[in-house]
C-alpha cells in the first residue's frame, strides 16, 4: 500500500471498539513513526505519552471533547512539548549526536552557540510555540504509520491542557501537552463518519503552481 | 517499503543536483498527500505553493539559510497558513463538506457556529499560530510522500517570511508562508549529511508508557 492510499482510507475515527485493542507490535510501531520525524535543528522538542492505562484515562475525560473515544479506545497518545528551549537541553540532543556518529568533541558548538543565542532572545512562550509545532510532524507521523497498519485513529486538540498536563506530571519532566492521537479499531455501528466521504479542497485550490 | 523504512531512508538533504528534476507525476503525489493531511476541526487552512520557477526562487534567496538549496532543487514548496479565521472561510469547506456528502443544508451549522464562537473571541495572531500548526501535519505528509518515491528533500524554517510573503503575494490570498519544503535528489558529493547516521533519542526516551 502507498501513503497515499493509506490516507484515504483514514478517518477521523468517532466511537471505538471498547475490547478490540493494538497490539504491542502495532503500538511501538506507531511511536517509532513519530520518533523518526524530522524537528527544527534536529532538537526532538517533543515527547509522547501512551496511555494504555484505564484509570488515568478516565482521569483525562473532563474538559476532553471525545470522552468516549477516551476511554474505550485502545491507546491514548499524548503529544507533548517542550516548555522552553535551554542551552542543556539543546547539547544534550548535540552531545548524543557527536557521540552517535563518532565526530569531534563541540564538532556542532558554532552551531548551537547560534541557536541557544536565537532562543535566549525569545519568551519562554514563544519557545513552547515553536516545540509544539514540531509535534505536528510526529503527530502526522504517528497517524499515517497507524493507517498503515489499518489502526484506526483520531487526531484531538479539544482537551483541557492544564488537566493533562498535572494528571501525567508533565511539568516535572519539561513538558507541556499539545494534541492527543487516540488508536483502536473503530466501532462501526457508532462511527457516524466511517462511511463518509472524506472531503478536500481541490487539488487546484489546495496547490498553486509557481512553473 | 514501509513508512518508517521510508523515514529511515530520508535525511535533511543539504546538497542538491542541480540537473536532475522530480517529475511531474511525482510532485503531484507529493502535493496530494499534503492535501490529505487531517486539519483541526476539517478546516484546511494551509495551501502549498509550488515554485519551480528559477527566476522566482532567486527572488526567495535572501534570508534564507540554504541559498544553494532555494536554487539548485528540483522545486520548493512554501506551506502556507491562513492569516486569520473568519466565519465566510469556516463556513466554505464546510459548505464543501455538506454538497460532497450529500447532506442537508445547514448539518453542519451547530458545529460551525460554535467554532466562530470560539475563534471570535482570540487575537487574529492566535488564529495564524494555530493554523500554521496544522500545516505541520501536510509538511509531515509532504516529507514522507518524498521518501517513498526515494526523492530527497529539506524542510526548512529559516528564512525571510515577509519577503517570501511579499514575493509569493501571499497576503492577498490571506495566507502567511510557515515552512519550506526543498525537493530533488542529493548530490552526494556535496551533501556532507548523506552518509551520516541518523540520530534521535532511544524509544525510552522518547515515548514514556503508562500502563
Amino acid at each position: 500500500m502507498t501513503l497515499i492510499e493509506d490516507l484515504n482510507w483514514r478517518h477521523a475515527t468517532k466511537a471505538y471498539n471498547p475490547i478490540k485493542k493494538v497490539s504491542e507490535e502495532d503500538l511501538l510501531k506507531i511511536l517509532e513513526a513519530a520518533r523518526l520525524a524530522p524537528t527544527s535543528s534536529g532538537l526532538q522538542q517533543f515527547r509522547v505519552i501512551a496511555v494504555e492505562s484505564k484509570e488515568v484515562r478516565k482521569k483525562l475525560v473532563p474538559g476532553s471533547l471525545n470522552p468516549e473515544c477516551m476511554v474505550e479506545c485502545s491507546c491514548v497518545l499524548v503529544f507533548a512539548a517542550w516548555d522552553e528551549y535551554t542551552p542543556e537541553r539543546i547539547d544534550a540532543i548535540y552531545d548524543l549526536t557527536t557521540e552517535e556518529r563518532d565526530l569531534p568533541p563541540g564538532r556542532f558548538s558554532s552551531y548551537t552557540d547560534k541557536i541557544k543565542e536565537m532562543y535566549a532572545k525569545q519568551p519562554k512562550e514563544e519557545h513552547f510555540i515553536h516545540a509544539a509545532k514540531q509535534s505536528y510532524i510526529g503527530l502526522g507521523m504517528a497517524l499515517a504509520q497507524a493507517a498503515e497498519l489499518r489502526i484506526d485513529s483520531t487526531p484531538a486538540e479539544g482537551f483541557d491542557n492544564d488537566l493533562v498536563d498535572d494528571v501525567l506530571e508533565l511539568e516535572k519532566q519539561g513538558l507541556k501537552s499539545v494534541t492527543l492521537l487516540y488508536l483502536g479499531y473503530s466501532d462501526k455501528e457508532r462511527d457516524w463518519l466511517a462511511t463518509m466521504k472524506k472531503v478536500r479542497n481541490p487539488m487546484q485550490e489546495f496547490a498553486i503552481r509557481i512553473k
